[in-house]
């Protein structure tokens, strides 16, 4: 029963002890646990004190049981299945700034298929102080079990939102005072671009980089100094590296 | 036949058409070329001038095959069979730094077990101009064609040394004029220490950082600024942020 369909339309699961207490924390509506029968240690007395508290519905079961429940093979004896994680609206990052009275920072994805990568990148978006992260519909990867974890719980805080066109949508947030930098091996040293103020960071994919037509509608093309003697960076080391330098930009202006 | 034994102990695979198109050209030894049977296109055409150019050993095999002969199950329909790939020693790494004229920079791991982590930050290693990169013997993930691919050929170029005491090595670097900093969120802010010269970065694990040992015989412990709501994070993302970090104040010496 390997393929068997693991959860409803309007469930996703979160594998693992971390993720579990992670989501409970951040105030995530769990509609049933999974835990292994036996299992006693602190991280699963901690989960079950937290499904206590919210009526959580707890189920112990065998190690088969949570094995063919388990979407990324690493569950760590804890599965939960909470409400399907929803999407946010662009309106609802642009808040999210204004509500911490920052300029608005938003890592926009342009490509990224890998559902590692996209959690990786939530997980920076969420520690770099960065208000959201915007992907394109067509062609956006699930917010599956393997982003949610790879996000390290970064989902529950980081609002994530989907737009039918990314061009659009960077017109629109201009008009609103934001600036876009594009990240691009022949671009300007990233050191040697303001990138203080209210502004979106765009990532491109692996193969592909950039599509031309988005690539256009950015301010700046931002080039991380490459001294070696391949091509790239994996992409959310990428994006980690760019999402930092704008977060060094900052802090340099506050202590002045 | 799933489980059958793939390459020689002194062989390793390559595979996906850039990997093995830069083990060409980075001069490895291929013992054989696999390439699907009718594939013509482009990146196709280069692997197989390249194999004449050394006299490789093709094969034209069916899909079927690549897909048994494949570690990582994605081939693109090119495998290479290349000699194993060998265990530098430290003093290599010193020695490519004196080549080149620039005081060391050396990525040390702790406890890094994951090969798609191993692999990136052999990949920014490579690309942050490190001189190499240091592993504990006992824990080492091994040199598999998953750490080869993801580290997108930076493992024919940036040499990985394997030692049996990360403590006794640190040691033994530091007589050779070698800082020590270590990665970890209790530390000084990144910017404020300043990362010139020879230095030997040092990385932890995920789950448990930077060994108690290790981290008392660092000399400065470097913190990534964190402005979010979750713990840490991804690895290779730590490791490509403060490596750059080290890139960047090198940059701002010689621009002065």
């Amino acid at each position: 029963m390997k393929n068997q369909k693991k959860s409803e339309p309007n469930q996703y699961t979160i594998e693992g002890r971390n993720p579990v207490i992670e989501a409970f924390r951040a105030g995530k509506t769990i509609d049933k646990l999974y835990i292994l029968d036996g299992c006693q240690d602190g991280p699963v007395a901690s989960i079950r004190r937290e499904a206590k508290k919210y009526d959580t519905i707890v189920r112990y079961v065998a190690k088969e049981r949570l094995d063919q429940l388990s979407e990324t093979g690493k569950h760590q004896g804890v599965i939960a299945f909470a409400a399907a994680y929803q999407y946010a609206e662009v309106a609802d990052i642009l808040e999210k700034a204004a509500e911490k009275n920052e300029p608005p920072f938003i890592i926009i994805l342009d490509n990224i298929e890998d559902p590692h990568n996209l959690g990786a990148i939530i997980r920076t978006a969420n520690l770099v102080g960065a208000h959201g992260v915007i992907v394109p519909k067509n062609r956006a990867a699930l917010l599956t079990a393997t982003v949610a974890r790879t996000s390290a719980g970064a989902l529950n805080y980081t609002p994530v939102a989907k737009v039918t066109n990314l061009t659009q949508t960077i017109t629109d947030l201009k008009k609103q005072g934001l600036w876009f930098v594009c990240a691009d091996m022949q671009g300007t040293t990233m050191y040697d671009i303001n990138l203080i103020g209210p502004i979106g960071l765009v990532i491109g994919s692996e193969g592909n980089g950039i599509s031309r037509l988005v690539k256009e509608n950015c301010d700046y093309t931002a080039a991380i100094p490459m001294r070696g003697d391949i091509d790239s960076l994996n992409a959310s080391v990428a994006a980690g590296v760019l999402a930092y330098e704008i977060l060094r930009q900052r802090i340099k202006l506050i202590q002045g």
